[in-house]
């Protein structure tokens, strides 16, 4: 008989004395609507209202937490379906759904599994297990539940009580599909402006961008105050149709600005292809810090995701692109990196930064002082690699003695997978319901400040970071 | 009606199986005396022995702390009365108390909170938590408490248990005011020798002090020779006030010694104001070694806390002087640093080194390892960001497996806020009892030696490695 | 009356709620086979099958974990009986083994207590603690037992349930041990291939070592492709003796190729003796590559140990050699240093790495990250600091959730000293059912997957991944 599959109500939660009161302050927040104010939807998705695909395109292929655990186990992504750049592979999404279904144990203890028991549970209807007897039954289960007209985008929407979603969007998006989704679902969907790819100027491709950045702007980008002008620009669209941040996902944190003779000559010479990896990176963290010299302007809330080296294995990504899974992080500065940026603008009003990153060490060592004593600076919460049930508790234990709960930003879910956002964010609340509960039966804060926190960091930290 | 302030007897005590054995163990150290051999309280206030002057300069102002987060959420500096440098600044204590005050939910699940609610409760006789509408009340009654004359801070020595007090002290200090307060109340509070300022050469104004250091040493200090001559007679006149230790704040734990000519020939550069940065920081790393080399004669301990960018905005430091809160740590290397102080000196008979850090991730990497081979070596506590209840309990955790118990130094509080002492030590003995039930519960010790390691911590460790 | 010792049942296992299944899971695994398939017992104790010497030979002085400790409290190495290079000094074993009795307290908390104490009371027998008071006793209890037949070596093999042993062997050495032992006990100990000392061209006594390579291969060593010639050939040798991995203690992970003609000009001027200290350095990590080329080629398993920095104090190492517990380690980096490694091999069919830090802030950061992407890559047990009941749970908690279970490689035991492998072995089955016991009463793991979970971690992974 197939493993029934039934995620606990307790889960998540601590063990022994905190439990009961965990339980009640989960249960207090646990309804509270959903902001995601930073996640990775495509807004094609709101902007066609379709029916999902198939299982396979649902859950597996574009997961990449998913893809490459099965990947770390010998499974080869054409096996997974995923999708070869040159377009000389695809695999029958049963295969793949049972591909997935057959190594189901290797996310024990993993978020993954976590997110997944919870989707298919709730959001699914499922009640067993995957594995290889289970595969096909639930391959057709699924099939004929994304089927059904109230499992579109848009009614997922207020199914997962999300109030409201951001999307992440590049410079050069005309914006033209939130404009219709906004038109026809008012409120509902904002975009992001990530400017990433037009700030490295060593990236193949950029100088198209920049072409079309310039374009879209209407605006000469074959100078480097034009350029400038047409990122302001973009912003400002970006602004108008309801845009809250920015997203910045840099290698490093360095945020040094050049002068502007020096970012001209850098600007000219990658215009020419003929920028060195050198100056193509201090321009990076140059315009870091004109990313907050227009925040400060025009009051988007800058979001830094330092520390990554992409695409590890260039043969993968030859492949198959970015994003497959072959992204490792890399130990992180923010004290001496940020400094040129906070002299200038950590004090300053109306401007604000959240902080994320997947080297944890910075947490009690960098970030909490900073986020401890800089007004411009909130901590984004455990981000990637951490956003699991481990990397929240760690976050809280080692960030909170130093920067207490108030110079953190809430949750975010900072996700492609749709189908697991409730899941995510209720993984968040549980974790904290658990911190706090610990943190009341240790006698170390009160019941009353505990329910009271909760609310603070499922709901109103999140408003008060990105809205507020 | 007000929320009534009531420390828990349990606090910061582990909940589940261990919190008995946990009680048993505070309860044998908490009526311990306290040893307090590295701190920053000002000599003047046992010199003067005067009443403290408001609430405010008693309790916020010059507690970094405690401002650093009220700014961290956009308070200015000038509203809780931070003394600009150039004096143009003050605030009315009663309204910096109320800022505080109504500010204090900020203070959730810190250190600072379980300070101050033990001063609060314990010291002062508070029975309500601060808010706006408790603000006056408090600030009254707090007024009419310092008044008293058991209030003064010689008396509260006694009443807080304090059996020695180790106040900080630059080396051109000319520890009149300590010999006034030996004579007064002898045996009671010993100076420590902090040569920081005459050690970085291209701070402003050390061509003075080094001038000054030579003066007070009756040593020309216009030579290298004469500057090394003038330390030594220094910590003489240290040691025979009673000093047992030796302070550095240094950025990094460098400690490798130049050539008698090179030193000779940066020193020669900075009393002309030409040392470069660069010079300047070898020189630091230099006389770290040179400290020690005097430690290996004079007897005193060493004390080594690096890692810290002091002054992390320029534009604090230009207005209100350093130690405003922005310091902020950064990554920290010993095992290379210290490598040639260790190969001198690190089994040198009578000589010790105490190592602190605000980076955690060297606690199992670097420190315990250094401290469980080398006789010279001890970890002092958990420091500055780390002096908390998680702090101090990952410091045993990632501590103890590598260097044991003994290796320890005994916790220090380095507090300038004179009235969170036994707040401090409480903490800290509460942590080290939780630790150690823990461990009896989880049958990895021995009851009758948790006892006996308890006590060990709280008292003999501290006497062993600074008066032994 | 002397403490009586008598190790807890429960002893490691966790307090609460989830004690009664950790029991349950840890008495499923208690009795599983012992897979040592990375260790350090000489070869030369079970050809020779002979009695051990003494309490003090047995289980002091060649333990660096309790000598480093004896130390780092001012107990001389000479009064350890540490063997001077020079053979200056000898020591009284039973004076040793006094010395050893009166500091029994320094190891209050950590793992070698734990060890020693299982050792004493399920290998030996004995009943007290050790102390001044107990030293002679236990001395003579200790030496009667050993002297027993079945206390030899190859008896205690069964004894301890030790299914497969690898001993840890140079690239020269002729395994003529082995293959007595595999004639006379045949399958029970295998070698591993260890070529540090004949990769790292500066390390005095190379040039004689490569000379004796190149004999024992019978391949010409003047020349950089004799050298790998010789290797390989030596490495076809230890696959016929039954090896099943290699091991490289590095100071860094840096494993980039050079050119054949830079890797040629280095290994000339090592031959004439001119190395420098950065083209060896570069020489090694060319070397770890060329590892990796063989082992894709011979289906060995690479085992990485590095960042540590060997022989700290160069005094004890001149005067008692290395391995003296003087080895501290460094700030280590995966994600650059093995990319060059893992574009190559990361999925290469049939070639495995098995990694190792002593720096656990790459456990989250770059080692689960890499393990859950990579099919090569496997984390090995947390090493030597790290091995310990804390570092191990930490190890689960800071791994599992990027790279789950299935990408860790089992536990090895890399010690020494033969006596405490059981000890070894049993605490790490205590931790992980600890574990385990955890996420299952915190309903983030299914019941019945724990004990499938925990089969695998006590021996299925180490058998797959070492001889699968």
């Amino acid at each position: 008989m197939p493993k029934a599959l039934q995620p606990h109500p307790d889960r998540a939660l601590p063990a022994g004395e905190s439990r009961d009161l965990a339980r009640r302050i989960h249960a207090s927040t646990k309804d509270l609507p959903l902001l995601c104010l930073h996640g990775h939807v495509d807004i094609s998705l709101f902007a066609a209202d379709a029916p999902f695909g198939n299982p396979a395109e649902l859950l597996v292929i574009p997961d990449h937490y998913v893809t490459r655990m099965l990947v770390s186990q010998g499974v080869s992504p054409d096996r997974l379906g995923l999708p070869r750049r040159n377009g000389s592979h695809t695999a029958d999404p049963r295969e793949v759904w049972r591909e997935f279904c057959a190594h189901w144990h290797l996310f024990r203890g993993t978020p993954s599994r976590y997110w997944l028991e919870h989707e298919f549970a709730e959001v699914l209807g499922l009640s067993v297990h995957p594995s290889s007897e289970t595969a096909d039954e639930l391959y057709d289960q699924i099939s004929a539940r994304i089927a059904e007209p109230d499992f579109r985008p848009r009614a997922l929407l207020d199914r997962f009580r999300i109030e409201l979603l951001s999307t992440t969007d590049a410079a050069t998006d005309d914006l033209a599909l939130h404009k219709q989704v906004e038109a026809e679902l008012p409120g509902r969907v904002i975009p992001t402006f990530r400017p990433d790819a037009v700030v490295h100027l060593d990236r193949p491709g950029w100088a198209y961008l920049a072409e079309q950045l310039g374009r879209l702007a209407e605006v000469d980008t074959s100078t480097y105050g034009g350029y400038l002008e047409a990122i302001r620009k973009r912003r400002q669209v970006f602004v108008q149709a309801g845009a809250r941040a920015t997203d910045h996902g840099h290698f490093s944190a360095a945020a040094t600005p050049l002068s502007d003779a020096e970012a001209e000559r850098i600007y000219a010479e990658a215009l020419k292809g003929q920028v060195s990896a050198e100056d193509a990176a201090v321009f990076a963290g140059h315009m870091l810090f004109q990313s907050a010299v227009m925040s400060a302007e025009d009051g988007l809330v800058m979001q830094l995701h330092p520390g990554v080296l992409r695409d590890h294995d260039p043969a993968i990504h030859a492949a198959y692109g970015p994003d497959q899974g072959h992204d490792i992080p890399v130990t992180t500065e923010f004290t001496r990196s940020l400094r040129p940026l906070l002299e200038r603008f950590g004090h300053a009003e109306g401007f604000r930064i959240v902080l994320f990153t997947v080297d944890e060490t910075t947490y009690s060592r960098e970030l909490a002082p900073l986020a401890g004593v800089y007004p411009a600076v909130r901590l984004g919460a455990p981000w990637w690699f951490l956003d699991s049930p481990g990397g929240m508790r760690r976050f809280r234990e080692l960030v909170t003695e130093t920067a207490g709960f108030y110079n953190t930003s809430g949750f975010v879910d900072d996700t492609r997978a749709y189908l697991s956002i409730p899941a995510r964010h209720d993984l968040a609340r549980r974790i904290d319901a658990g911190y706090l509960a610990d943190l009341v039966v240790q006698h170390r804060l009160d019941e009353e400040d505990a329910f009271e926190v909760a609310q603070d960091l499922a709901y109103n930290l999140a408003k008060d970071t990105y809205l507020g």
